[in-house]
């Protein structure tokens, strides 16, 4: 919303000549004055023109419906959803969203700049606004390997786009704490513009280094008391509630009339089936509300602080100059939302878009193709020798091999770890379903390299067949858990060959899957078929023992080796907590205990 | 504040490297969570590195002192204190204001863009942080002549400066309301930064125009009804007190928990007197609490809100990688200044600047002498033939003719008007003390031009002698009130003599008088020296009988042609209302009503 000031529309406002539209007998919330007034709203190429007695081309009478500015999601990864970005913003308009604030961290991990460039084409013609940060830890770590690395002159080019506004969350927090140099640059590139943080669990002395680099925000609380700390150090704090990861109980007490400019909504990572079922930005004003929250300050917290925040001019409010962006809604507390408008067009009633569903027409302008990431699984042809772990020779005491387990944990990103003896079987250790030791394959899929992790991961229950995965955050590897050696071949097989995808197999047969050919991470096929996919995807896994509500994001973050204890890449078994490989095998001095279970 | 993250800073936030400085035991006044609480205060290099227990080269024990952000002045025009800008600056920081935002608006009437850089060469060195808005509206009406005429071209160059942030106070809200062409080349000129409105009274349709085209606060409301209305259209709200305008108890009612987000505090014009008897922002705080409001939430008003509103990052408040700019207090709630730190350095206590004077030695790059008004009055030689006012015909029913008379009102710009019929002798209308009506002169004195105003003014109820001022918003000619020529030509002459300043003069004798050499409107002399001068020259002035407690602050705005009913410029009596010159005698068709008194 940044155009210059424009006469024909001050003419609008002043009465000198007709709006395009006025929306009669609104209700109108405004999280400026913090009120809800009876009044019409005048509406001008996309902007509001005024509130007031105003004549139109065209009249809507509101019969006394609440009109909100439309919702804004602080942060967000669009990859999460499955979707395509076009669809994304076809599901999420629906719910009242009407602008979000997208880091393509996953993109750009497969894809580099292209993936970022991807985002921004994709989302020209989309019903809603897509603002974009620039994804600051590309690769997010040196324990795995991406598709791409991109440092501060990779991203420079973008902070010219329009829809460009910052650098996205600073994941790297021990880089700032420690002045490493390569993050600093891309700090003091965007010094003058916003910065996300991502600090979990940073406190004190730390804290202090992190926010006194300039970092601006923190969406990583769990507790009020950590996101008390972290908004004493001047951090502004995005609550999150996405699929996995849901704060907002936990942090609404802190937010009162008093600190609430503070505060913004964001879902972070939120799957396609929890955004149809439980909505998107919508469901955390109306948690909130149901939590005791004033609705005024609920809704405020999902535009007004958020385009402040981010410095966006003329979005997030009811008032003359703004975006004509509106969530209808016919009751305040429960939040349902009725119609949305984005630049003053209906894109959404009754829970569902209507806008055309565009293809972007506009080619870039560099010639990168509109989905880059079409041919993005690029792997060494495997064998059933490559799902092999050969059995270490038998420790000096006459006992079996002791071995590191992935303790995998239900709805959560981190992991705990334990120590077990492996089964043994001509010389190799195998998957033993009576423990719930699964065998879990990490093979490195953007440049062939051969690379491939092993090891093993208790938590899945399965009892039979393997399941695969080409989203496993955040280098985006294959990764495949399974009791079955030729299950796990095929079900890795068949990721590569629908070029990205989720598959459960069972004695050699592909039981269910979904493919996800945009850089192996979204698909552009419908939101709904895609959750029923997803649906009959959960059903398999389920058939073969799996207890997780989805077990393909617990897979998806069994390679993030920058959370929990230990996690397995392409590059081996992660000690999280030394930040190194290790073997897989326990070495006799190794103090980490054994497992009790 | 824009500095790049620096590693230094980081390293002693991180505790790796000692700090410049330790403030101990202090009562932090957090105005982003909204808390006091106690802790340790780590400076480096100005900025706040942290607050915990760090290692510093120095330590001060605060003994639970209160802990501010420095104060910030949303809107001033330091010429108003009549003090040059360095003498200004310790005035005001000794009161803990660390920050000011200018707009040098009466400088660059008189010297054009020449006062802009004026003022920002001189406040390079000063104790306080001087930030600039360029000024808009130059000259502010076409009724008057001012020494210089400035377009967006003539003021585009200023935006590279780190300092000058934005457009100041959009006066010519006629223009924006009407799409001048000019006005917009303006405020698109700025649109991604931040634009300052002036606009008295407006409502409706009018302030929904001057609101959609882009301006984003006001500090002209005098009632809660009018801030409300231009909350509700999106304006932030400066609270001004000055010292003749006084809004703060009026608007006070509209500041809540949940509308102070959009709240500041403002001086807008303030006198030396004022600031030293008073106090600055300090003032406000005090007042606003003694009528109920929270501390912090005053504290909040007076810094964090104006970092944001203005974009300014890293200033007002207490947290890693803010500027070191403090206000100590003894006592939260009576707002009393002990000690104040810009940048980490004690540049107040005890009610007094310690900071060295400084004369700044930066040359301008553009060769602009420091002090570009030393010789601002350029007046043809005036004579008492300038001072007569030649009686009309009589009209046509015999009747003496009537006269169009201004009458001043004590503590305000604007004035009422009424009729009357003047005294005549020898074929001139003159000043008639029995009726109060004084004679008043304006005298164009930028170019020479032998433009002379002259009118009646009714309300300083001189019985003998005249004033003078070279300070005549907004145009800064000569003027004067007087009940003698004689003594009319003197003090002008005087006051041209001065090249600037105030005069009373009576019997040919100059009673008093205060010199304001720079543009004619400041002085560099110290503060306490020119309160001294100014109480004298007071004091003179009530000797003629003048009842008003600023008589020259009621001279100075009788020239402002855009406010009021009734002024008077160089260029003759202006109906404020038909925004016109008109003749000083009453045509026999006006519809004016004759006065009651």
């Amino acid at each position: 919303m940044s155009d210059n000031p424009s006469k024909p529309l001050i003419d609008v406002a002043a009465g000198r000549r007709p709006a395009d539209l006025v929306l009669k007998n609104a209700q109108i919330v405004n999280v400026i004055s913090h009120e809800v007034y009876g009044g019409d709203v005048a509406v001008f190429q996309g902007r509001i023109a005024g509130i007031g007695a105003y004549q139109a081309d065209k009249t809507i009478d509101l019969r006394g419906q609440f009109l909100c500015p439309g919702f804004i999601d602080a942060h967000v990864h669009i990859e999460s959803s499955m979707l395509a970005v076009q669809e994304y913003a076809r599901v999420v308009a629906a719910r009242g969203t009407t602008g979000v604030v997208a880091d393509p961290h996953e993109f750009a991990n497969v894809l580099g700049a292209a993936g970022i460039q991807y985002v921004l084409d994709t989302s020209e013609d989309a019903p809603i606004r897509v603002f974009v940060m620039l994804s600051s830890c590309v690769p997010a770590s040196p324990l795995e390997t991406a598709g791409a690395t991109l440092d501060a002159d990779s991203l420079r080019g973008f902070l010219s786009h329009p829809r460009v506004i910052g650098l996205a969350e600073m994941m790297n927090y021990p880089g700032v704490i420690h002045g490493d140099l390569q993050v600093l640059e891309k700090l003091a590139m965007c010094h003058n513009r916003v910065i996300d943080g991502h600090a979990p669990s940073l406190a004190g002395f730390e804290l202090n280094a992190y926010a006194a680099a300039d970092i601006m925000s923190d969406h990583e609380c769990i507790t009020a008391d950590e996101a008390r700390d972290k908004l004493r150090a001047g951090l502004s704090i995005m609550i999150r509630e996405g699929s996995q990861t849901r704060n907002l109980k936990a942090l609404l007490p802190l937010v009162t009339l008093a600190t609430a400019g503070r505060f913004m909504f964001c879902t972070d990572d939120k799957d396609v089936r929890d955004l149809l079922d439980e909505g998107h930005i919508d469901f955390m004003i109306r948690t909130a509300i149901e939590q005791g929250m004033d609705p005024i300050l609920a809704i405020r917290l999902a535009t007004w602080n958020t385009a402040r925040y981010f410095r966006i001019p003329r979005l997030g409010a009811i008032a003359p100059g703004y975006a004509a962006d509106f969530a209808l809604l016919d009751d305040l507390k429960s939040c349902r939302v009725a119609q949305v408008y984005r630049g003053g067009e209906l894109v959404a009633e009754s829970g569902e878009c209507i806008a055309p569903r565009t293809v972007t027409s506009a080619a870039p302008a560099d010639g990168v193709p509109k989905s880059p990431g079409r041919k993005s699984v690029n792997i060494k042809k495997l064998s059933l020798d490559d799902m092999a772990i050969a059995a270490p020779p038998e420790t000096r005491d006459g006992q079996p091999p002791r071995i590191h387990v992935i303790e995998v944990l239900d709805n959560r990103i981190d992991t705990e770890r334990s120590i077990e003896a492996p089964l043994v079987r001509d010389g190799r250790l195998i998957a033993d379903p009576s423990r719930d030791l699964a065998k879990m394959i990490v093979v490195e899929r953007h440049r062939a390299s051969g690379e491939i992790g092993r090891g093993f991961a208790r938590g899945f229950k399965l009892n039979a067949g393997a399941i695969a995965s080409s989203v496993a955050h955040d280098a985006h590897n294959l990764v495949a858990v399974g009791v079955d050696d030729r299950d796990l071949l095929t079900a890795l097989n068949r990721v590569a060959e629908l070029q990205g995808g989720w598959v459960v197999v069972k004695g050699g047969q592909v039981l269910a899957e979904v493919a996800l050919p945009i850089a192996g991470l979204v698909t552009d096929a419908p939101a709904r078929t895609v959750a029923a996919n997803l649906h009959t995807l959960t059903e398999a896994a389920r058939a073969l023992g799996c207890p997780f509500a989805q077990p393909f994001m617990c897979l998806a973050f069994l390679s993030l080796s920058v959370i929990g204890k230990l996690k397995l890449t392409n590059l081996g078994l992660i000690d999280v907590e030394r930040f190194a490989a290790i073997p897989l095998t326990v070495a006799t001095d190794d103090v980490a205990p054994v497992s009790n279970r």
